[in-house]
């Protein structure tokens, strides 16, 4: 059983279907085609409001794309240092952007310390001209540690980043599982709360490979429609990226999806929480579990079959993630393997 | 019936059904998964050599990347000025090459001449450090209007870019219907006539949305992974690229599906030039056919519900683009009509 | 005698007094200095409008700063394909820009036709996102064969470019001798005939290493501050560059030498038309003289330690371009010697 | 009195005077005249090597040049967190390079910490292409706090950077005041110890506005003629920058400059060391003095017309910067000054 990472898991059937559904004869490339506009008119119903919707083929490309909107080739972006913006997109940010800086931030649960944030944006307004421009934050959504924020909180940061005109961006390689899991709508998770442009993520929960930018602020819009182009992530049989994202809204079957994951996950924690020696280190909020336990231990399920992460940097924090497609039975098994190992160790 | 371009076409069926295959449980990330590995065997295979592999989103995505491997931020690439890379790329290039210099140069049927490729680079070269640097020669290999290099061909410009330790890359956007064509190897048509990276499209050819760089020539490789990877292109779960593009590599698939769309244009082509008026405009080497017609003509196909575009500046000259999925009857039918209106033109 | 270039001349007395008398103790950096403060005023004063203006080191830093200004990363710049900016920056503006194409046009004696810039203009709108967006039209004053674009040329060239909301940029390494040769205001020649920003040239009319960005149209610049900074461009000692601009500037100086320069190729041009088998090439408007004349005289004027250009791409076209520093007994004793050797010729 | 920074000086009159006489006719422009071959010699005999040598405007552009030839777009470049290269250059070496990552390290004494480089490097390396390609090291010479690596220091950082095939790059802004104080030669302290280019700063210390790239690995040059010029820093009079630095390097000129500035560093800080609630901070190694004072003393003397900083982020650490001008009577009459103030304190 795989918990290594939802990016490992399979696509969902409904999406594979719909696929097949959208296969049928000749279709206007480059997003002229009907599917585009059902797919687009669907993102403007989930989130409520009139926004721009540009599918990309990864979230690396999302993320790149939104924070080139958002910061001129002068400008600086602040994100948590755990931040896949920073720390896991080998400088897809500065590529798109001609070289605007990444300043990665300190802060508890992977999360943005709003007071990090204003000084770190205040020590580098002081420099003028010596030091690239504020121009936008990034908040990961879930976090990289599986914790999320609450609309409260990004409402905070975003009143920081509106006080310096800087735009605010949201990584939402996982914000089915935020959105499932606050049990709020994706609109107040969102532009309600400030968000100007959002990465969207789909392929780590059921899509085959789906991701957009999706911009509610449209004067963020500006050249985006050529930077994607140019980037080469305007697809000419667009028809079979928007499907996916389609399907994936459909009847909330996103959130069905996430909601999975996010059980899954609570059951790990539960069932891990209870041994001797295990430690959940972090809020489980989304559908990603780290956990602190003997290496022996970690070993033996390794041995068992069960793969996961050793988290970088650390000896004994492991990263369980789970997906819609880790199955009750499997997770039980697991964890009766999990407590059998453990009843062994001195 | 859609005479658009070959991008609007469906999937081949073969593709789609592999993709479902694939959809089996969990599998590694990032192309550490099996079918990526079979894939790779597969390419090695029918090209006959050691080479390396990065599937892409787009065909954007291929040239960009290619000419970045090929052309440092200070250098230049020489291509005809109807190819993609230089008419139709938003600046791909320039963008991912940090701002090289794409030079158009003129030749008969949309392939570089290359006593003008010679004279271009010579007097670049003259300028010495008030100019790029002469870097890189881009083929489009079948060309915007539908002909292609021979062997030979490459050859001479092979022996002019190498000369000036310049690289030669090869846009195979439409390289399935040149190889069929010809009828020479993969390898004939390439890296033994002299190419070191190859734009390898399969989108316009029965992929859903599959292209792929490769690298001949290992030494024009550095850095690519990590090029590859922060443009955006480094696919999680990459095993659903692979896997089109091996389903399409297997059995000599990719040249069945060019052969139906050539001897499709050839029909188109044939048809055509028997009509009074109409005008073949160059030789039918690929799956397009370029034709002059009177518009009433024109207009009357596309009243009967035939799509096809007018050459952007011209004002009577047409392209029409056959595909794997163009059916003979439908071929035979668009004929008739074409007759029975231009008999009724005065 | 060296009639290669004007930006092998030496630097004017004036020029280097001022250098001396600015170097009285410590001065802030950065252009917080009282000199810089004086030189903007001037410059104010000179152009008869607020407008801002950054010093660098070369005219290949004004212009490709200035596009950078005007053209976003996927946007295109139109020129003369003789422009500097197109053939002798080894792609500046590229870089600066972040991969702006930049679109050579055609025209009689190297000035952009409007027929022709609106036509490519409107070739590339047609292609939609396919291509980088017209974004900027760049003219050169004067242009790289020696002639001028009078007011009315200009304005017709800016209302095509307002017209598409492009910007206007003019390169003026040789603005001096333009304005000097039409005897109309600086600013008629700039701002009010529709430009929005200016690379403004000092070296080769008298500094020793001054050029300037200046913006009419503040809109336009934004962002510049820092982008002249992370380019290298903004001086610690400010001070030495902004007072060779003063000086360039206080009581007309600057004409005064583009006078003598532009005479000076008068003398030159008359002189040689007047000689057999000898052709003047193009109106002489500033103070380069293109000439066709018999390589063996050419060959003699060089033996008798005269110095000058043979034109790129050509067997008998000959660039000689006069400065402030060419005096008129050195231009009398190179026509005597001329009309010496022609007398020879067979 | 100004104690503000070095960059705040006057040219050096030996500087000013070689001006003067480089200014004699026409020379050929962009480096071809025989005084920039005289300063390229220079070069070679005070640097006991075979080099390039490349003149630029400012020390950003040393710096970004220097990045952009050890890094490329996807490499990262690692720098103590003080160093301009990170903090004071607007994203300088990002732009040049195209988007590589610079990777702000701690360290006592604003030096980089061998271990923690170490560490850092490894952990970049694990994440593979998920992150950009750890490729060049840069150390200040003298560091932003005042303090000098010494020839084993260096070298110690060389080994790790060699043993990874990074590059290794010095920011020699202050190496004339690193060199004085260390009495090693600057073979000893640059190509010796491993760098492999090294910005070479004579602004700060007597040069009117002159720094050069200097690459002692001719390996490391490829291409740097191109980028050099598309930067805008190619002079065309380029005497006027080359004879700055001949007359900078001549007869120990800069030597002789350096060690005046470190001697009223010198005496600055043994002054201010005697007082009262007074502290200096770190070693005086160079040509600042970071000195910890009350802030009532301290604003004493800004009311007496003595200038200078106060630390960025802190409330009472101030920087006095000395110079090559900054004369003994002026450091006497400020500390009796001082003294005076300090008594009259609580």
């Amino acid at each position: 059983m795989n918990f290594r990472s939802d990016n490992e898991s399979p696509a969902a059937p409904e999406i594979l279907e719909a696929l097949q559904a959208a296969n049928a004869g000749h279709a206007y490339a480059y997003g002229e085609d009907e599917i585009t506009s059902r797919m687009k008119g669907r993102f403007r119903e989930t989130f409520e409001t009139d926004l721009e919707v540009f599918p990309v083929a990864t979230g690396t490309a999302a993320n790149s794309l939104s924070i080139a909107q958002l910061a001129p080739a002068y400008g600086a972006v602040f994100c948590h240092h755990e931040a896949h913006l920073h720390a896991d997109e080998c400088g897809g940010p500065e590529f798109y952007s001609g070289g605007a800086k990444v300043i990665p931030l300190s802060g508890d649960l992977a999360k943005i310390c709003p007071r990090t944030l204003q000084a770190a944006v205040a020590k580098m307004e002081e420099m003028g001209v010596h030091e690239s421009q504020p121009s936008a934050v990034s908040l990961s959504q879930a976090t990289e540690l599986g914790t999320v924020y609450k609309p409260d909180e990004i409402r905070e940061i975003a009143g920081i980043a509106r006080g310096r005109e800087m735009g605010l961006h949201m990584d939402g390689a996982r914000l089915a599982n935020a959105v499932q899991r606050l049990g709020c709508t994706p609109a107040e998770l969102t532009w309600k709360a400030g968000i100007d442009i959002l990465s969207f993520g789909a392929t780590k929960n059921g899509a085959m490979a789906a991701e957009a930018v999706v911009v509610f602020n449209r004067e963020r819009a500006m050249g985006l429609a050529r930077r994607h182009k140019r980037a080469g992530h305007l697809f000419s049989k667009m028809r079979f990226m928007s499907v996916q994202l389609e399907a994936y809204l459909k009847d909330g079957l996103w959130l069905q999806l996430a909601e999975r994951a996010n059980r899954a996950a609570d059951a790990l924690s539960a069932g891990l929480g209870r041994l001797g020696g295990v430690e959940i280190l972090y809020p489980v909020e989304a559908n990603e579990v780290f956990v602190k336990m003997p290496p022996p231990l970690a070993d033996g399920l390794k041995e068992a079959g069960y793969e996961f992460h050793l988290w970088p940097g650390s000896r004994d924090h492991y990263r369980l993630v789970a997906c819609f497609a880790t199955r009750v039975d499997a997770v039980n098994a697991f964890l009766a393997k999990a407590r059998q190992l453990s009843d062994g160790l001195p």
